[in-house]
């Protein structure tokens, strides 16, 4: 089927090519239009606009790195909003805050367009292998049009209903589990540590027993290997995360310890000078309160 | 080569199992006599006493459910330490306390023979299937001695040691990892419970991601399905394990904030009548402190 | 000294009496006039507009009941921005926000004119008997100007220094020790309540103690009495106020994890419906999580 | 009426004057006997032996260091239990441990004698200036028949119920809000220091408000002034408090968030070698938490 493809960075270019590789027909756009030139060669048609790639007919999938580039993509004049005619259907596959996903909703709907949210779970060679997990949230009816898509993109679909900052809210909360998983390692590390221990073999234990999984196993390791500049996530952004959780949580009236925990570390490690490193860093705060880490 | 079983329950029978199959010489002891039919059927010779069992000239493994029955067999008229022979090897493999290793370890060493504690990550099937992972702690020498029987046993052996309790030390640290990952799925359903999306949903989120395995899988699987009464642990059982690891953090001067967080959650769930069922009942307390579960 | 004083409230009745009281050229003015009449008669004239009651030569004082008030009388057209003189003193006595006092800082400040933050410690009550405390935040000049005036209303002036937010944040600290204090006391008392144990006699111990203070008294009354109905400040309230702390902690890096347990506490009250009581409802809630009371 | 006391430190000798000057007939005992001289000149008998003290036919009132000092007079060869006649009473007024309460109190009512248990609250000098608080736990009777005693020794009697232990549960609790206070000071002038205001302005904020009482006059002084080396209570002690106060919570299922958090921090502080100073070392490890003090 016809599509157009906003945002070709990193995860954008793996995601239309799988588009390509499954026999659609792929329009995409690019800012600097130097990202579109091997897309191009595989077959893609180049947009020179937002308006021309919603003029191809099809759903159009944005890609984009955060909540500003959406924002002008969408609204801004020549945006998505503008130039999609009504009944057309916007795929918003970054990781957006549930307020810019909430007000751009409503934004397609007043202009009688349809938003669906979709962000997903993996990196490039998650893409590239073809296990990426989508979260998809909006109306069911525009969530089947381009489930077609979703499938030519990744392994699997998750539905969380028809309200699209729902999809939003579940990433966050996967996020949160995440925190949640980086500070129980900490301080079991610590513990271990300061046991005398090695921590290696805290490590072997984890994660070849209940917790033989993608998160532990990263996260032991940066933790054991001391990775803290290999960056994820920075310990700014992941406070970022847990704030819009922790913003949710009060809205709806739900106490969240745990999280609150994690955001105390991580205001911890940012006022030791860890802002900019990698979140993992959770573990190196959780050592200096432990006394097993200098200043 | 000789080795020795004492303890024949439901683990005790596939562990001794596997020695027999792997060739080696087995003799058995078990309390209620009744539970050596088995394996004597399928070639081990059953010991008519503790003395007997430690008379053969191999290490003794034992697989007690819990420390009074580890005491009883140990250090009781006629037990291990009475009977085995200096230089002699017991190998613990239940779960026990590490009060109860450091005091029996002690015990050995005066009686001129050695402990190694060698605690399993794993139930029956886990076992059968040969995929069961040991923590061995103790002296090199003695490790070295019955690494075979390890081999036959289980699928790895991780080593945590000469320290004996250290083994025990790092399952309990396994445990609050895992208490932290079950209050952390807690927090995060209660919130999308609340936020209205279907809570199956954030589940299959969690675990076809970052959180594909065993933990998540089968206690998101709980707690979506309300299976508080398929016991694995008990709340009372949960909380003395948490109480254990605060003790040593207390002792070593380790901040676990996180280890709090599920010491309560566990007291508010025992407050609210629930200290008999399975400890995933923390996320059934967290769902009532949010207000979407009445007492 | 002339004086001009907008906001007749029942706290600013009181204040405005005492500059009279004190021989100072009063000038009140108050959105409904009816206000206006008691101070009238006792010799303060009635400015006809908020121009009017700038242009009598003083500096103003405002005290108004939130940021909505503040910011209407202070930007809005004919307000006190467009009135005051280039180096006129302005000086908010009512309790604000931090960034209502930053903007409104900002914007005085470019008008040619001084803005003084001076929250108060206390209720009517308080200020009739002469001893209310002041928080004076702002240009160390104008404080000197307006000190015979604070003088007159209260007994003492706590300086926070040259920038007007800092006494907003100073009454917001005040305001998260004294929720501090109810949590401890709501966990206390379920302790006590729970050994069976008279709670009465515990609060005669707090207060007869090392607590003989208001905060502890009035406060531990409120819980013995469950006197969740006589409101003094909301949980909706209290949490709005524990979240403009908590934001201030995340901008500076402080972890503070006590503000984050009374965080949950009132979000948890607010989850069993107790969100427009008091905020001693803290204390109900602990009691409801330790199963000393149903929902 | 006749009454023995035994304990002459710094607290008893006072104690035991004021039931001198109150008209008493005092006998007293002190392992050291130079201790007894100042009271022996002011008119008190002096014992030569526990056992002596015992048979003088009145209460028989203790004021000891710690629990081994009393259980060693009280269960000792020719301690109170074995000198008391039967019916007689003993008052134990030091702080002790509810478990070393309990078990005494059993002992006591094996051999046909009645202990109450009177913790009091105060220094030496609180009880020259007539200001003791004292708690008291015990058959009703029994409390009845000292209570002339304590009125001469303090200025008020908390009743805590018939079971001795309850005195010892209430002071431990006043102990744990103490605690939170102190943390709570911690966290607040930590914020305000990152915000670059003074920190006495704050101290002056609290201490003059609702605050105005001794545990936020005397821990915000030892906090601004940096006092950490002058020691009331040693954050080891404090933690084996807070143990003891988490210890009954368990057993009574209450969970106690703020102690966690105080627990935490006392353990922060140990870690970082600040064990054997003041307890007001929780707010120094606050500050190194929000990195405001280097290690």
């Amino acid at each position: 089927m016809k599509v157009s493809f906003i945002g070709l960075g990193r995860m954008g270019q793996v995601m239309a090519g799988r588009l390509l590789d499954a026999g659609h027909e792929l329009m995409v756009y690019n800012r600097s239009p130097e990202k579109t030139a091997e897309l191009s060669r595989r077959g893609a048609k180049v947009a020179r606009s937002i308006a021309d790639a919603c003029g191809q007919g099809g759903p159009v999938l944005t890609m984009l790195a955060d909540d500003g580039a959406l924002n002008a993509v969408v609204t801004g004049s020549g945006g998505i909003i503008d130039s999609l005619p009504r009944h057309g259907i916007h795929v918003a596959m970054g990781t957006h805050q549930m307020e810019t996903i909430r007000s751009l909703a409503s934004a397609h709907e007043a202009a009688g367009q349809v938003l669906v949210a979709a962000p997903v779970l993996g990196r490039p060679a998650v893409v590239s292998s073809g296990k990426l997990g989508i979260i998809a949230a909006g109306p069911a009816e525009a969530i089947g049009v381009v489930q077609p898509l979703f499938d030519a993109i990744g392994r699997r679909t998750f539905s969380a209903g028809p309200t699209p900052s729902s999809a939003s809210l579940l990433k966050l909360c996967n996020n949160m589990v995440l925190a949640c998983a980086i500070e129980a390692m900490g301080e079991a590390f610590s513990l271990v540590g300061k046991a005398g221990i090695a921590t290696n073999s805290f490590r072997e234990v984890l994660t070849n027993g209940l917790f033989q999984c993608i998160a532990y196993e990263s996260y032991s390791q940066a933790i054991v290997d001391r990775k803290w500049d290999e960056v994820n996530l920075t310990a700014t952004l992941a406070l970022k995360d847990i704030g819009h959780v922790l913003a949710v949580a009060e809205a709806l009236k739900v106490p969240l310890p745990s999280a609150n925990v994690c955001r105390d570390r991580l205001l911890g490690a940012a006022a030791h000078g860890d802002a900019a490193r990698d979140w993992s860093v959770m573990a190196l705060e959780q050592a200096r309160a432990s006394g097993l880490e200098r200043d």
